[in-house]
């Protein structure tokens, strides 16, 4: 079965063509810079490419050149349009309306349009893709939403609630909804299958580290918590995020410095978390080398970022009574051994053990066990893969249709 | 040697006389409302009592009336006032420039005249408490400065610094401080006392639990974090307060509502936590009332309260590589027995294991040990008792002058 899963953000629309029954790649790519200039790139499973700058326009002319590269010329994979069997598309926010992927159907789509707000700059690039493939496609290809929020829909009130007046959740909806729930998703099933133990039997605590940056407790195979909040803006210091505040903080800066709402948004979305502390860079792979070479604050922001995902890691082991696995995905914990070797370190209570040889050795989308044999609790290295997850939920779904 | 003991509030003055040697409180009471119209309680060690309206137009005629109840009429307990040695200060707040108990000297005054606005509704009349010591007893009577903040002042960058551009920091000196020091400092050296053990020997988390709640890791009988922030503000919910946040939950409520950063900070500082949830009450007693007859709305604000705590229990754990001892302090720690019980279940994985009986019963006052036998980390009940700790700091102060 041949599933085309489709990301859309606000200038970009990626895609891959994933053969899932034998979980292979056919091709995948990018449309970038839409409705500025446009920039596409396509790559096939056997290496041939198209990198070409070219108008486009909106999602609907990029989703056209997809389709295009794909089906015809020298980086064609499939003979036609008919061998995409059904297309999957990530959502990066679906509110408390949608708590697992769903098939398209209007009444979906009329849900869809409810929660559009709440990811302004990716929900309705989204939509348009949705209608690009139906109008494109045709109605008889099945879409399918995955929703990067569904996953932590099975928080409890008690993880989700904030401490505000409670009119502001009644009135909108203003709660934690957490994020790259497709990736903890994705690497809490991979991690059972690794252990070979059924989800339900396992205490993970996942961390998703990269420029964005979220942990969740996955207890029994369930978000129970996660550090992402009302947006991704909350939990820890991320690249250019401030992380979880004392909101003193935040009022307190407006109102010295005499900013709006939306000046302070910025400010934390964009000039705080690593570039904000360190005054160097929003990069981590930058701080770890300006902290090698002793730059104090590149040092305070990298601890900081440390310390509190070790703090995430013991304050998710209350919440699940323990932990059997600790999991790090992302474009940091993939990669970074020091990052990985620092929030390791000093957890023997708890019954977390690093190897350094394998800890240093599992970098560049290796994935494995990285723990010292007699650890109680496993810790794993696991490239992350929303779009085989997006795949495998389309499929799923499609199959029970045909029952 | 007999201290006395003032905390001084924006319209209060709390007092005791404790002599010292022997522990014993020979009087202590409080002058409410200062500047409005004027109450005064006085209280005896062997019961007599003072309790009356009366004028009190500000600090210093205030301070004068404790003054004379403790050395004149019926219920004096001293004979003059020469036989009070020295004025031990509570002060909320000193900020990054107080990290220990000081005598008062010029240099001191001028020193904490710069840091007064960290607590701008406190530092006032405690700067006006102590010039009506000076003026009343003379400069001859030592008086010693207790901060809120000092226990804090041990904690690494990593802890105290947050996530927000760092000229914030270099600017308004924008960091954690922490608060209820004091009462943290007390109880992590009692129960090193209670357990036979130096508190260098110990990792203890310290929950200060009361209408202001906070949270502190004490490794070693040092401070390495604490919940609260930059202001009283931060950490877990409490009875008026939110707490730490996402802090786009606080842009998005500004700019939906139209709140300019004080309002703001009015909603988060007094219609927020336990009463913004429930909408029932700021009280815990009155909240465990309401989630007995199953009211939905107090049971979230009740359960996500229990949950932050244990949260934070867990997370310094992490930060100190594990714990020895948890301490239960403040009202609500020292008398919610439904609290404890809730925040130490299912916590057998890092060793907290708390007796059914003995939680129920360490309740009203009363200290001691509440964990089951087998437990590997000691869960104490231990009033607090921060006027004590103000009345030893400065008679060990006074006492090193004379070496």
């Amino acid at each position: 079965m041949n599933i085309l899963v489709i990301n859309a953000g606000s200038s970009s629309l990626k895609y891959q063509l994933i053969d899932i029954d034998n979980k292979n790649v056919l091709a995948k790519g990018n449309c970038e810079r839409i409705g500025i200039d446009g920039k596409f790139k396509h790559k096939t499973f056997d290496g041939r490419k198209i990198e070409k700058e070219m108008t486009l326009n909106d999602h609907k002319t990029a989703f056209q050149t997809v389709i295009s590269a794909i089906t015809e010329g020298d980086a064609a994979v499939i003979g036609s349009v008919k061998e995409i069997d059904a297309v999957g598309h990530r959502i990066v926010n679906g509110g408390d309306r949608f708590s697992k992927s769903v098939l398209v159907t209007d009444q979906v789509l009329k849900d869809f349009e409810e929660v559009i707000n709440f990811a302004p700059l990716h929900n309705p690039p989204a939509m348009t893709g949705i209608k690009a493939c139906l109008e494109i496609l045709g109605k008889d290809v099945p879409n399918v939403l995955v929703f990067d929020t569904a996953f932590h829909q099975t928080m409890p009130p008690k993880a989700y609630i904030f401490g505000v007046p409670y009119e502001y959740y009644e009135k909108y909806k203003l709660r934690r909804y957490g994020a790259h729930g497709t990736s903890h998703r994705y690497v809490s099933l991979r991690v059972a299958e690794l252990m070979g133990k059924k989800p339900e039997e396992l205490k993970v605590v996942t961390c998703h580290l990269g420029n964005g940056s979220s942990i969740s407790a996955v207890d029994g195979g369930k978000c129970i918590d996660t550090s992402m909040g009302f947006t991704p803006l909350g939990g820890i210091i991320m690249g250019t995020r401030s992380g979880d505040l004392d909101p003193s903080v935040v009022t307190f800066i407006m109102e010295k410095e005499g900013l709006s709402p939306r000046e302070m948004e910025r400010i934390l979305n964009k000039e705080s978390g690593f570039i904000g502390i360190s005054g160097i860079s929003s990069d981590d792979r930058d701080l770890e080398e300006a902290t090698a070479k002793g730059i104090e604050r590149s040092i305070i922001a990298q601890d900081a970022q440390r310390y509190q995902i070790k703090k995430y890691i013991g304050a998710y082991s209350a919440a699940m009574g323990g932990i059997d696995a600790l999991v790090f995905t992302g474009g940091i914990g993939e990669n970074s051994c020091l990052l990985r070797e620092a929030v390791c370190s000093n957890m023997e209570y708890l019954g977390i053990k690093i190897d350094k040889d394998l800890n240093n050795s599992t970098i560049r989308g290796k994935e494995g066990d990285i723990s010292t044999p007699d650890a109680k609790v496993r810790t794993y290295v696991i490239p992350t893969n929303e779009e085989y997850m997006i795949a495998l939920d389309t499929k799923n779904i499609v199959e029970s249709l045909k029952k």
